[in-house]
């Protein structure tokens, strides 16, 4: 990259300027961000990501970051000595593991996404969906029982606008409850989704570690730039949605067709991706629309 | 005790009745209290507590919980197989305890009880001292290195304000930050302290495991019920405080200096021991007063 | 009764937090009260209901009372002399006895209820049907000329919602008047249920002489707890509904009809059968219900 | 008087906007009308104030309403055949007479006035000095037992300026309570004075059944227009301000002294009189100032 | 004109009680006042007229005024030699003329009028239709070009609501622009009538220099008091609406056809036209109904 | 200059979030910017100073622009052939040149700024100081006469603020006036400097044809940077500070002694200057502090 002190200052204020019409697209619009992969990893990323986040929420965006916190989790459960059982490759969740996640997630991921927004000068809560009953779970229904891994049921959106409107970054690690208090594991991907959904969200942007959507998975040229719902299952057909991206991809629909305006699976690998869709007409992943 | 369902329809009313000019006291009041001791260990006392403070909120008191948990940190220590080393029998806290802290705090104890008061019909929020960086700390000033051990020097009270104006009680455990994003363990009762101070509140509640302030500390019946702040050097240097109690008594004092109107010493293991304390004129505990 | 001193501390937040579920229950919902019978003239019980009716504002319900006062009426005009003509067992009302029930209505029972309230710490504010032009009525139709009876035929609610929304608890008269200034007696149960429809409130609560509708009316035990609308028809034809509890009967069964949930007659001689009859599931009169 | 109806639109329209000045002065400024005498028997007089009372609140002005009734009291002490014993040329007000004033004043002069202001189009509500706890008073302090006659010593001015923002006219009838309940009788010039003064009103005004403070009283041409508060002693001594006038006179003088800017002593048995001192600069009373 | 110092205060107090009815009727109602012709000619007219509006304004209307003015437009032409090209009888409006309109409208008749309100008390704000981007035009469809000449295709009330809820009288001058930032003339009539739809207002009034609708336009007293739309086809056949008059009955009934109650064509030559009209059920011009 | 085409996407954004922590300290403060010269003159420069106010409003930033327009004064009074009179070098306003100012500066110059701004996608209001009388003036006070030449004497921000707080970026053009509605051409600076103490703003930006203060007025490279208030004087006895320079000197003082944080004097020849003084922490012009 071309050193950014190189820039002239009448450069610097002409990209500024021309950031304007987005700006003014989304001034008082709500997008949330799901927010995982390597760029809550890398330390140099993670920087960036608070950046543009504090960025966006200055210049008048309702910002909702939604987080998950695998590679943690599992970093804990191995510290604790707690050795997992796996059920169809998906890893069975007993009431200990339930509360190894709700620990790390919402105590250790979320906090610190909370106080590295601070040090950025933005205005940041951490949420779970425990707080304000946001996240309402039952016990998944699948063929052989995965033990505390949940649906969401319901979203209650009072605590995310109570937060937006006084101001605040919401930042949500995806622990979810029932009326009994059981304590669930959701899937982050589906729960940004459903938050975006029950928001009525502008957007809605996933960070992956992929670039997006390519008509062949080794080739970074091929990437789709735009999908629409209804391509979706030819697409799949034809092997181009594939593995791990067919669930993503399946959030991505389920939000547009309950109403989110555009969904993008952007690559979190790349610094700024987020601001760059969101600030610029060179989409840089894959913009799925309804 | 009588059974309640011995107590006739009327009788009842008369109680509710009775509370009222207790309820009219404190209406819009600010209450804080620090729950900890038994009352958070024992399951029936942790639901009656929680009742409590949905009642106390219902009707009309902006009631703020602090907590700690210092048996969950040492228990998630051990199980990560963390040896604690003691100087001048503190725990030395370095920055992976204080990691486990933040975590077993803020992830596990915190929302457990936001989803405790939730199953009780209570809109509770979960936070730390991170969130809208509400607790600054600065490291320790003491004698020998206690590593990530802090002193509060400033208590943000915007983001507790905004939630109770959003009609949530907001449930806050004790982990503070610094500019740098440093984490450090501080002092629950110091911290309820501060944050009483800093709200302005009326009361401050300590729910401990003592029956309150005894002149023999073997004999129930020497209750002091009421002592004035300018009476504890005396009874210190008299022995009656002493131990654990002297920086408990501190803080009261500490808080009555900065204008909290009454602090009280109640004995958590007395089931609804903080409703009657609030709304009865036979205090159960002790008293601390300006 | 067992002395209300006789009962434990403890115990008495038992009751207290026993009333949870209901206050949340009721928690900014409306409650009319016709307040009227012996609860109305028994000193002792006069004052168990304002504390009842203080308690529950507190609680956060929007109380309305709405009271008549025949008795206070008979009194008076004997007082000044006044004869009393009767047609067909009614009263027959000329312009001079109009004025006296407004006199003794607004002027002496209501602002006696708006004083007592205020000495057990309610914010009261006493109104009639003139007040805001809050109850509009026209001469009665009824076969025989009774002179000012009239038919309240609409309710302006404003008055009542802009006190209630400032924090008062209005007490309501019943004295209605039409667009020539003419003033009406008006039946109080009557307008308690128009204005509990027009305040499409949650619950009416009708305070009688009574124990609640009776199968057998000289046997307490056969109280009727719960009678639908569409019974009532039959229970007249039964004799089970009879005399002067039909037009009362038909004012809960309008009430119902026009959208309040449920409606009670209960026992005003029971100390705080009001309260009873909200914070507990044991009713203890006849609840009407749609 | 010309024939209104020979003036010309032309003309008409131009007495409009010569108010204009009056107008803007008053906007949004409270004037308490002490409402009394002639202007409130006769019916045509009544009429014609109730009017100038609803323009006044039109056009901007926060209306307050204070009246006594002494006529209607002497007229229903009558008619329950209760005599009256006189101390000192003062009425002895026993328990009984003082629920007569209370029910007369509050009952029905009261109401009766929020009645007719109501059919000329005014949104009016009838308040005493039981509501709200308004008016607090305690037994007056004189040299021989006047029984319930009182004192004001607290004027709660919440529930005035609620109704006030609310958009009501309140219409005061001067009844006044203490903490235990007791219902006192209070001279309705000194109440308000006392509520012009805790309102802190623009003007008070004060409806009497004389032309203003003449120097001859029998000769109308020798009306004194204004008169500072330091001249009124001399004027006493003069006896140019004599009898009934004297305390009349010192209710101006508190409230001036107390901030309100003027207090005009005008002619109630003039159509429109307060209309004419306040929308025009020939003041038609006597202007009292600080 | 009888001499308005001969007219008594208690005539004059009268007058004022009289318009009562018509105060509260229009009451928080918005009109717009289409000025124009003599009355923004002649000085005495125009101050006569401000003080109308300053009354309206005060008494609780929100009072939207709209003007043109084509002699001021016509005199700045001529001092700065530009000649006017005409087609069809309308004058060829080039970008130069465009330039002169908009700065004699906004900048010299526009401020002009608010300062002569400000001079009167009133609180006023000068508009044009750029402002906001409160009223878009594109050029007109004529058979002929007529350069830019517009019509209106949109209106923005935001700016016209923002200032009058701030409490500021809105003046409009009839500048449209389109999204290129062109000017273009509009009419005024239409405008007001465009305006007043948009605002759902209740009146629009039309200030002209002719006494209003005449069956025989000799005589002044064959006026049409009251025209309904769909009178006006016939009326148009029959010759008695023409020239003129036929483009300023189309805006009227335009209007009347999308929601404004009534419209007013007046003869702004007679002094306090617009008072009268609105003020009293002598209607002195042609109302325009639905 | 590189071409902005040239720049990275990544490289972009970085230069977005570069301009966080000027966004943050400015967010919701006040800036008023004088605009004038040749940035008001060249149609590139225009169009760039719209998108900087835009997007300086957009981030959160209440901006004000206060403009002259000596040369299109010239210009008009040129083509309407009115010669000017010069008194010791200042042009003599006459009545006549008043009005052509007014409706130059508010009626063409401003509304086309407010034109411009909302191409830009800005919502702009274009007032003047007779604009609910916002610039009060008086006859300047100098040795000759000058005309309406005026001093402002007060400033009421009530239509600026108002104006503000509903979303709008008000462009004022600098036409004064007196309570006899008398207008007076005042002087811009100084205007936008009195309109900025009132307005309690934090920078006070005055954008000139001039690089900033200079040692060698011929040598760019002798910038002075930053200018404290209490080197004026020496400046000025210097010489440094010389002819046109000194009254724009005086306007900046005086805005900092009554409380503008900082007074910026820039080059609006330079593009995007605005921003770039606000936004980076490398000053381009010379800033005048306290």
């Amino acid at each position: 990259m071309e050193r950014i002190k190189d820039i002239s200052n009448s450069a610097k204020a002409q990209v500024l300027t021309d950031a304007l019409p987005y700006i003014q697209k989304y001034y008082n619009k709500t997008i949330v961000i799901k927010y995982g992969g390597n760029a809550m990893i890398d330390e140099q990323l993670k920087d960036s990501v608070m950046r543009d986040i504090v960025l966006l929420s200055l210049v008048g965006i309702r910002v909702v970051v939604v987080h998950g916190g695998g590679p943690e989790i599992s970093g804990m459960l191995k510290r604790v000595g707690k050795e997992s059982r796996f059920v169809n490759g998906l890893r069975y969740t007993d009431k200990e593991t339930a509360e190894i996640v709700q620990m790390v997630l919402a105590g250790k991921v979320n906090k610190d996404l909370v106080s590295l927004l601070s040090q950025h000068g933005g205005k940041a809560i951490g949420l779970c969906g425990i707080d304000g009953k946001m996240l309402v779970a039952r016990k998944a229904d699948t063929e052989e029982d995965l033990g505390y891994v949940g649906d969401i049921v319901e979203v209650n959106t009072d605590i995310i606008n109570d937060t937006l409107n006084c101001g605040y970054i919401p930042i949500i690690s995806t622990v979810a409850t029932d009326n009994e208090g059981n304590v669930y594991n959701v899937n982050a991907d589906t729960a940004a989704s459903k938050i975006a959904s029950a928001l009525h969200a502008k957007n809605l942007i996933l960070m992956t570690d992929i670039r997006g959507l390519l008509r062949d998975k080794d080739d970074d040229s091929t990437l789709i730039p735009v999908v629409k719902a209804s391509e979706v299952p030819s697409l799949t057909k034809q092997g181009i949605i594939s593995g791990g991206m067919i669930p993503k991809v399946d959030c991505c629909v389920e939000a547009v067709r309950r109403g989110v305006d555009r969904v993008f699976i952007i690559d979190g690998r790349v610094q700024h991706s987020a601001l760059i869709e969101i600030f610029s007409n060179e989409g840089i992943g894959t913009m799925l629309i309804g």
